[in-house]
């Protein structure tokens, strides 16, 4: 079983790098750009033979204690059936 | 429009920070986890009224130009209706 762990910056928090391949893209004539915001991806793959729901309450936990910084941070994830 | 750009190494390169993070969660007690692998996560945010095939074909062009690097690196993408 895999799951998909997304961590992306508050959108109160400025985003530094994001801006700086906004500006680069925008350089090179990606006009069509609006924003770019950078963020992190982490794929954990699980022991095989895991059930769904203690999956779901490992990811969460790792997500939030292990792989998010919660004052700037805030994650989203994603388990493949 | 938001499109949602994810890019991981290749398979067959090793990622020790994907390799730390396991082995921190291995000693504070996350068994059930096998392997990490870290990637970079990008939203990008496409200006209003751009159709689904131009914002596909832009979206592909600067994952594979400005945001992989093809050597070690693969990218997946998604557009957000």
């Amino acid at each position: 079983m895999k799951a998909h762990v997304y961590v992306t910056l508050k959108t109160s928090v400025l985003d530094p790098q994001g801006q700086t391949i906004h500006n680069a893209l925008r350089k090179i004539g990606f006009s069509d750009v609006a924003a770019v915001r950078q963020g992190k991806y982490f794929a954990l793959s699980l022991a095989d033979g895991l059930d769904q729901q203690t999956a779901r309450t490992q990811v969460e936990r790792i997500a939030k204690e292990v792989l998010t910084n919660p004052v700037i941070e805030e994650f989203t994830y994603r388990i493949d059936e």
